[in-house]
């Protein structure tokens, strides 16, 4: 494992300069003097260059702004966003997964955050773009963005995780990587108004206001109602995302961030927002996003994403090319707050050690864990377990069943296992 | 300011579907009923929908993955990184500042983190890359991309800000916009290894190194040389930025990180780590990023980058519109550990209020400060000023300029100030 160093080789021009100055000196336009004194215009080839120096250490690089808005390199294009095929109908009605796989720390990269959306991704000029805010309000208001962001902003890092995150699992499907079982997360420092603040500002009707639903501007007005003590609360009107103002597929220009609570309440393209007395039981959430129990009857406005950990790396899909060290890292997350430890078992939960969390640890944000893991060879089965500030504790899938069945689609936090075959292969194993 | 509100129109089907429906029905293919029975073929136009329904919300919007890596949207196509013409010969060799303005929270977009490059940016092959780590160690090693990842990692958000940042304004010039005068600052949640944990692992000779040199891959071959304190303490060898591995212009695959230290320290396309005994006084620290001194004497080795603050919004450039609430917000940041106290005054530093710190408030980061503003409309000058936990003071241009004169370019951490008019325009000043 440690091979020989051989020494730097001494940085010459680059080939592609030498033939610029050639020409020019062909053409009797310079004189090559200085570092260029060593290139001759008899010097055929690159005979004198080590044989180690690489290209782009012997050559101008490019320019700035070559990208304005700059992008991954070429060789990260393997990391995206990815559909599981078949899983939806319409590509608008549908779904892509964050690569948690390849990422690193808490803050996902705004072009990697999972997508959901009920129809489509609207093109909204901000410019047009209102939020009315009505019901049981003083003063009912359409806002612009600008009125929006002229009000006092607060930035704050959460996860948002879809409800349906992990979706599969409830039955016998294995899905074969972190990205398709926990896809539907990502974590950003979020930035906007309290809703609290524009609540109070129009004069909300606090004796009486026991809910407010909040509307989407996209083609499925998607609709969700929200308990007063959140929207009193942390919840946000939100139009910047890591830095910058939302993507489009985040919700651009204006959204609603429910934090801890299942991503669909995170209404993107906020356009209304309703104070009132009882919930609404619109589509969203009567039709889809309640949860079927056993015995035939649902749970409805389950809102809170329990805690809930998964580790990244090594997860389902790679390969262990080693054995010797390694470090195994996953996320751990809580609606309800802080993470307060994380264990982890490389024998399917029969021994648990802690692992150590990276700092700091925010409420309702995901939480980095890593741990060290020196691996044998033999057979391995990697599970992580979250422990919140609550005292709560993340379940196994034998627990979590045991009170919710196993027809249900949302609000799976249960241990995810990975298994490490003698070959280093690793991947997605039920075990109870 | 309030105006009326028209209800929320109903949601009709989107023209564009009308169409295809129509067309089908013509062709004999399918019957319209459901949602669709509204709809007829002798519907000419849209005098059936309410005026104020957005196209976008009578439509499906763009599939998912219609960017598998997004991007941001078309709106916000004037927020990017910029040069200042003129300011270097060649753009390999050039800035691009990042836009402060119209950036939230302390998270730096990726593809917005300024550019400062000495000779291009390398297309590097991870796979080919290798960085050495030779001099006083008892194992001189070459380590590849995959070495690198496998070692015991940690996630840190840190600053990174060029030692010329805020230049110009030694001498006489007021650089039009935030963008410009602070612009080569960004800061992100960067992740890699220790380099501490290298050096142990190759055996550092602890009784002898002093001091490491660190050298870039690109054409430049750029070296710095780094104290051997900083190298065992928190000094970074970085692969990751916000979650992904880092950006082309940032470094891919593999960079330096010295907290708190000018930013041509942290080498980008890192490939040589040497430990030695002194200095090595190479060309990029005793040509540049040396600092001129009344009298004509150098200061050389003037590692970090002190307090410093600045009001980023309202600032240079931007229009006020309105008199009345306003908040003022800027970043903050110290080499030397966390910002302790921001103070925020509204003519020309007679009067301070101390802002609201972003929590949490993280050592060598950068903080965002808020605070309330109600404008009068009369004539303002707005300054901020950074206190650290050593109690440093962020100095007045005039006391900066008692010690250090005008004649440098690095390391100008003075109190910026934005004067605003009644008219509402805001503009560079140098208040001293």
């Amino acid at each position: 494992m440690r091979p020989p160093v051989p020494l730097p080789g001494r940085i010459l021009p680059a080939p592609e300069r030498r033939d610029f100055l050639r020409r020019l000196a062909a053409a009797g336009g310079v004189a090559l003097a200085g570092v260029g004194a060593r290139v001759s215009a008899a010097d055929p080839d690159d005979a004198n260059l080590p044989p180690n120096v690489p290209a782009w250490s012997r050559a101008l690089g490019a320019p700035i702004l070559a990208s304005p808005y700059g992008v991954p390199s070429k060789f990260e294009s393997n990391v995206m966003r990815r559909q599981s095929p078949g899983l939806t109908r319409t590509p608008q009605s549908s779904v892509a997964f964050t690569p948690l796989q390849n990422l690193f720390g808490i803050i996902t990269p705004s072009g990697l955050h999972f997508e959901r959306h009920h129809s489509g991704v609207p093109e909204i000029d901000p410019h047009e773009h209102r939020l009315m805010i009505h019901g049981l309000v003083a003063r009912p208001r359409l806002f612009t963005i600008e009125d929006i962001t002229r009000y006092p902003s607060v930035s704050r890092i959460h996860f948002i995780e879809c409800g349906a995150n992990t979706g599969m699992e409830w039955g016998n499907v294995a899905v074969p990587t972190v990205q398709y079982t926990h896809g539907m997360l990502g974590c950003s420092e979020w930035t906007g108004v309290l809703l609290a603040t524009l609540l109070e500002d129009v004069g909300i009707d606090r004796r009486r206001a026991r809910f407010v639903l909040a509307e989407g501007a996209d083609g499925a007005s998607l609709t969700r109602t929200v308990p007063i003590e959140m929207a009193m609360d942390d919840v946000l009107v939100v139009y910047g995302q890591n830095g910058e103002m939302l993507r489009p597929e985040q919700g651009y220009p204006l959204r609603l961030l429910v934090p801890g609570v299942q991503g669909v309440s995170s209404v993107k393209w906020l356009r209304r927002i309703e104070v009132g007395t009882a919930p609404w039981n619109t589509r969203e959430e009567s039709l889809h996003y309640v949860d079927l129990m056993p015995g035939g009857k649902q749970r409805q406005y389950t809102w809170i994403q329990e805690a809930k950990s998964v580790v990244t790396s090594p997860s389902g899909g790679q390969v262990i090319l080693d054995r010797g060290y390694h470090q195994i890292t996953g996320l751990a997350w809580s609606g309800r707050g802080r993470v307060t430890r994380v264990d982890v078992s490389t024998d399917a939960g029969r021994n648990w050690r802690t692992a150590t969390l990276q700092t700091p640890v925010l409420s309702k944000s995901l939480t980095r864990f890593r741990i060290d893991w020196d691996w044998d060879g033999s057979p391995a089965i990697l599970q992580s377990r979250a422990i919140d500030e609550t005292g709560y504790v993340q379940p196994t899938l034998r627990q979590l069943r045991a009170v919710r069945g196993t027809r249900s689609i949302y609000h799976n936090n249960a241990i995810q296992s990975w298994r490490v075959d003698p070959s280093g292969e690793v991947m997605n194993v039920q075990t109870l």
